[in-house]
């Protein structure tokens, strides 16, 4: 039970009613009862929008104030709202908005559904089907070209007329706060005559926006990039940690593999694509003429594709770099428009990052590879990595991302 | 209604009582009845285990038999018998023979839940998890690398060190039979200034075989070779359809994607790795020792690798490739353990495949990429490709593979 004044937040609060965001979370007990009040497992996880420093339990609130999206909302994950179509996302914030920013008496029944943050577990909120993570930040690849293919171009020749990307483990996507155990593998140092096996030594982050795929579509029926809205429900962030040293030697010529599989975190949060209108930015200008599916110039698609996101990456709470969003090349809509291209399907829970997210400055990089120049030191064990950022909003408001946040801990075994 | 005559097959029958695929089948009715004589919804699959011409209907004679696994072989698809582990699945077996091979009253009885195969519509048989594909014929790789690289070494350094893999598209895997719709794309012409777009003019196939994951593991806890009858519950064949215009664009540095995601066909029937004991054989001499967690030379694995399946490509009813699947340089066991060793988790539904098969004689390449050493001609639309395989059983007998098998269509709008 809160009191009203929980839904009082200061005009400059990250989860105001313009976000609402969508997570997961669990009452870590002890239970009272078996059941919820409103009939549920109290032990199942249950759909929960931020506010503030608060999560209102939608389920709960939507049971109450007889909503017709009740049922999807007591669902014990965000999947089959994920399913349910833009109309149905766009009705059920329309709900949410009334329910916390209503009239004096709806306003004090929804704070009865509110709990603090501090409370609750948060889990994974979603089913994560396949992922996908790009490389469409020009800073980073060509960075990135440069210390590990030094004396070629830093950018392949493919690059700018396409997003490169690749399918990761989908299996290994786990919620923010997940510890992340160092993985082992080989690797060849070039003065090694055979590979050698042990903990990675070169174990990295990688900054990310991840796209959130709702409503599937049809094996052989590409997506354009004007039908965005219609199939990508919302955004978060992303850490891809990579171990560098297994990436290197494992990569040639199929591509990353257990150098990122162990392990990619998530935002517990899923930031509605709807409530960031007003970060809407134009990509920057494009070297090359792009094939008509990849093309959003001038009348080419019906809004920009680019998010003005500014991301803050926090080593063991110290401010390491700030990576600006809206300098990547490549937008989601195009990223979208390219997986399917081929026919490929999408399926409610697919996900899709960005790839690293660099600018061109110094204090711009997403990676340690980068800010150190592939020299390192990379991560510790017991080193703690925060990702966090946020959006212009409606009216100067600011629009808050989960943040997504590990913890590295030694290999077992050392 | 079958006879139970259905019962006695041939002794050289690919789909005898040492078989006993599990697949998922449903009836296209028309449906007298909204309900199965044994309570389940007449039109939702339900899950059968292949005995020559006919199909057992599980569930049916598990329910009229009383048998401890009725629930599992009721459900409308294989992943909770994938779950349920090792234990459960020889003791479903055991059930399975006993009543397709048991005494006449028994047989008499199983044979009333037989339907000739004609008569049903087979589906993809479980929710594929993450699906990983990776590249252990050296044969194959070696040609590849030749036709892909020219100049440089056919084989990269890391090959004889670890066994390379990528992770691929689960939501497009579809099930044997599903019509092939030629894939548009990218691709560069080494003459054409800029890359044009279009339906892929290079469409091939990969004869491969596929594993999958049934018991899961934990993350951060890798999984030795020993474990690999714990975890793998079965194997198929699979066709990893390749636009290699598409792919040769796009692949350095990430890996394949567009080129591989359209779509990826397997078997609609599992042969259970215990129905595979007489087929397991020593993979070849390595040439370079291996890590400890690959190690399989003498004393260091419970038992051989490899497995002795001898593979068929048709193209068009025309035989026009028979690969052995005994030549793999990489067995599934070091798949397992290799995709493992840095921690990632595996799950139920988890698929993983062998890539290409490919053996040293010209009559044993399994893509048409070299059969036609780079040049073609590849698919064109109305080519249709069935694997098909066999492997030897107890006391002579053959243990068939279900087929994969497709037919290309072409690209909508040309």
């Amino acid at each position: 039970m809160t009191e009203a004044s929980a839904l009082d937040l200061p005009g400059d609060d990250l989860f105001g009613a313009d976000n609402l965001p969508y997570g997961l979370f669990t009452d870590p007990g002890p239970h009272d009862a078996r059941t919820t009040p409103d009939g549920r497992d109290a032990g199942q996880p249950r759909i929960g929008v931020r506010y503030g420093a608060y999560v209102l339990d939608a389920g709960a609130a939507a049971t109450e104030f007889g909503s017709p999206h009740a049922e999807l909302l007591r669902e014990p994950l965000l999947n089959p709202l994920l399913a349910a179509g833009r109309p149905v996302w766009q009705a059920v914030r329309a709900e949410l908005r009334e329910w916390l920013t209503g009239g004096a008496e709806r306003r004090a029944a929804t704070a009865r559904h509110l709990r603090p943050l501090a409370e609750v577990e948060l889990r994974l909120p979603f089913e994560v089907a396949d992922y996908v993570d790009f490389y469409s930040s020009e800073h980073h690849a060509a960075n990135v070209g440069r210390i590990f293919r030094p004396g070629s171009d830093p950018l392949t020749p493919n690059w700018k007329h396409l997003p490169i990307g690749y399918h990761g483990r989908a299996g290994t996507v786990v919620v923010s706060g997940t510890p992340v155990v160092r993985p082992r593998g080989q690797r060849k140092p070039p003065t090694a005559e055979a590979p050698l096996f042990g903990p990675s030594t070169r174990l990295d982050i990688e900054a990310e926006v991840a796209f959130v795929v709702g409503a599937p579509s049809r094996l052989g029926e590409p997506v354009g990039q004007d039908a965005f809205r219609d199939h990508v429900f919302g955004v978060c962030l992303l850490n891809d940690w990579s171990a560098r040293d297994l990436q290197a030697w494992e990569y040639v010529p199929l591509g990353p593999f257990l150098g990122k599989s162990f392990q990619t975190s998530v935002s517990p949060w899923i930031t509605p694509v709807d409530a960031l209108d007003a970060a809407r930015t134009r990509p920057p200008a494009r070297d090359f003429p792009l094939l008509p599916y990849l093309d959003d110039g001038d009348g080419a698609v019906a809004e920009p594709g680019g998010f003005d996101l500014r991301i803050t990456v926090t080593l063991n709470g110290r401010r390491i770099a700030e990576p600006p969003f809206s300098s990547m090349y490549w937008t989601a809509q195009q990223q979208l428009a390219h997986l399917t291209v081929n026919g490929a399907s999408l399926r409610t829970g697919d996900l899709y990052a960005s790839g690293t997210v660099s600018g061109p400055e110094p204090d711009q990089l997403g990676s340690l590879l980068e800010v150190t120049e592939g020299k390192g030191p990379f991560l510790a064990d017991g080193d703690e990595v925060t990702l966090s950022a946020w959006a212009p909003g409606p009216d100067g408001a600011r629009i808050g991302l989960g943040e997504v946040t590990g913890r590295i801990e030694p290999s077992p075994g050392g």
